[in-house]
């Protein structure tokens, strides 16, 4: 079963927001045993509109549309819809009742302009969307299927999870997908090719293999489609894959590595405190984004002055003047002072020139230093990622999880 | 003129990565005055490529494509452009010296996988790609062009500022674009809607507006597009869009919220401070994003247990155990004693639940008190936010910008 996804909206179009609905939508769908064709972006644009529902009609089975359900007046979908589908909008009593009560609960009056996000084509099925105001429209149409939702991502979202997806897997018999992550780091993607090159031409045909370098990473993807009663092959690949790259493997089954430290960290009970310079916070960020975070994470410092990494972290004036802020010395300290104030088991400390400026000929921009302090003691690692400035904040992140990993797996 | 994007990859039609390249293209080619007539995801497939390629040469002038140019087998791009342009491959010599040099300055050595990087199309123009290893190729068919990058980003990013943009806007001659954003926040997309619609629907015709809601706020953008001897007449528009929307505007000629903090406190020469419980060092990571933040931001207490906001903030154990750790005085006391411990003008607080799980009865998941302390007193604001985890702390973080610049601007 094929699906295409157009996403419509100008501000997606000229770049201003980055599409993230696509890349949500495709997940779920794959993981419901559906196959994504293509993903499309337009304007909101009457033409771009019909053209591209034509289109994919033909290529797909279904096609799921998002954006341009606003009470603005640069918002224009339901309009063409009805236009494509020879209908006309009638007031929906439930949607109605749902905008009401979103009014109701956010103790703002109902304007004309908002009662008119309650009107849908008469020939479609509305489905309520509760977090918002702008109804989900399912349409019928020659044994295929066209789903209308608000480009707003949790309410899209919400709509995917709870009845959509669900919606399509009934209305067409679908197989099942299986996916497979393997977290690699430490050896470059050409090289990991070559390092696997025979286990890969091996692979059975049913299966796809797919590299992903993240940065200063790299996931590789089995990707399996079988019927539903077919048991899946995929374990059973992996053995030779360890025996050829075990020592570079991260991890499975999860997309990222702050999600695999998430992991590890919930299930050992150990807890952690990070002290950050060149990363500015983003290691605390990526990993307090998780719900259950704060059993382990006890908190970080942010101590992009060395003022701060004096006074707060304890770093030693004498280091900060024999070695300088970006310094194996310093960093030590870093990582041991805020494991001992903050009273953790492990620590993560980073400091470094993130750039575009502040280099040196010694110590050029992009020149790293990251410490892993735990039980077993203190594992420091320079690096040199380069100038670009928020490439070399990632990469340092993801190095700083690597040795993370590596340090609680020990 | 007019330009399709094409965004070749699996990883990016499974949803495993979020395609950044369409809007950062889109940002690129828009700024210089192209038309961007539809972006596209597709699969690594070759007769994808081939038909999504024909398709776009139909309706647009230029066709921008990236990704599958990798050494690995699963990336098929330049092959199959080799057969739609009737061409075959050849070793280029500037390409080769280029794989030479970046293999050399890594360490590494050049294997044969990594040598095919250096073959192009006969039929192309290369482009040189100094971050990395697979060229760009620029095809002109029929006064058309087709352009394929790596995916990427950094790489593609780098082609498209230093050749790319360039070298369309050369081949073809286009008019230019103005646009003109406007951050507006307190009022929702809605209200302003209804409190703007007169101005709205008295902009003329060669302006466009578009309604961008971010988490708890809203962009608007004005996008004119005029003959490049032309002068625009959007600053023309602003007083009576300040007249009746003035006191919801924080800014304007930004992005984000951040981007404007950067540019206040880079302009002031005045410095700031976060103590982070529920945003988790998301303030920090948004700050020092930008270059330059050193300038101004000395640092920030990821205090995520009660504990580091005692120890490190200086919060009272009365104020917490009084109170709680999400209330009023907590978020005060740690306002005011990271502003005094790291000894900047400005701080921001925030402590709340971000969920989806520890919310109360009293205080539900959602429930934020935000403070921003400075030379004038301190501010502190209650907010309600709903249960999306990842959408409350992006409302928090751009509640507590709002607050930092009205903070400042006074």
């Amino acid at each position: 079963m094929n699906v295409s996804i157009i996403n419509i909206g100008d501000e997606l179009l000229i770049g201003q927001v980055v599409n993230t609905n696509a890349s949500t939508m495709s997940k779920m769908l794959i993981a419901a045993g559906m196959n994504v064709k293509e993903t499309i972006v337009i304007s909101d644009d009457h033409d771009a509109i019909i053209t591209s529902l034509t289109r994919c009609l033909d290529s797909s089975d279904a096609v799921l549309i998002t954006g341009g359900l606003g009470p603005t007046k640069d918002d224009i979908t339901k309009k063409v819809l009805c236009e494509f589908f020879d209908s006309h909008l009638v007031e929906n009593q439930e949607a109605l009742n749902n905008v009401k009560r979103i009014f109701a609960a956010r103790g703002y009056e109902l304007t004309p302009i908002n009662r008119q996000q309650a009107w849908v084509p008469e020939c479609c099925t509305m489905i309520n969307n509760v977090l918002g105001t702008a109804p989900c429209m399912w349409f019928e149409h020659n044994g295929k299927v066209v789903v209308s939702m608000p480009g707003v991502p949790f309410e899209m979202e919400n709509l995917m999870r709870t009845e959509v997806v669900a919606r399509l897997q009934k209305n067409f018999a679908t197989g099942r997908i299986i996916n497979k992550n393997i977290l690699i780091q430490g050896i470059g993607e050409s090289f990991l090719s070559d390092l696997i090159e025979q286990w890969e031409l091996a692979l059975p045909d049913t299966i796809r293999l797919a590299y992903l370098p993240q940065a200063g990473m790299v996931k590789l993807r089995l990707t399996e489609r079988i019927a539903d009663s077919q048991p899946s092959s995929i374990d059973s690949l992996l053995p030779s894959l360890y025996a050829l790259a075990g020592k570079y493997i991260v991890g499975e089954d999860c997309e990222t590595l702050p999600e695999l430290v998430h992991k590890k960290l919930t299930a050992s009970g150990k807890t952690l405190a990070t002290a950050e310079s060149c990363t500015g916070g983003t290691i605390a960020s990526k990993i307090t984004a998780f719900s259950g975070a704060s059993a382990y994470f006890k908190g970080g410092i942010v101590a992009y002055s060395n003022e701060v990494k004096e006074s707060v972290l304890g770093v030693r004036k004498e280091t900060l003047k024999a070695y300088g802020a970006v310094s194996e010395e310093t960093v030590r300290e870093m990582a041991e002072g805020v494991r001992k104030s903050l009273n953790t088991d492990y620590a993560i400390a980073t400091t470094g020139i993130a750039g575009p400026t502040g280099g040196t000929l010694d110590k050029p921009v992009g020149t790293v230093w990251i410490a892993v302090a735990g039980p077993n003691g203190i594992e420091t690692r320079l690096k040199k990622f380069g100038d670009d400035r928020l490439r070399t904040i990632e990469r340092t992140c993801n190095e700083a999880f690597a040795m993370l990993i590596s340090n609680i797996t020990k």
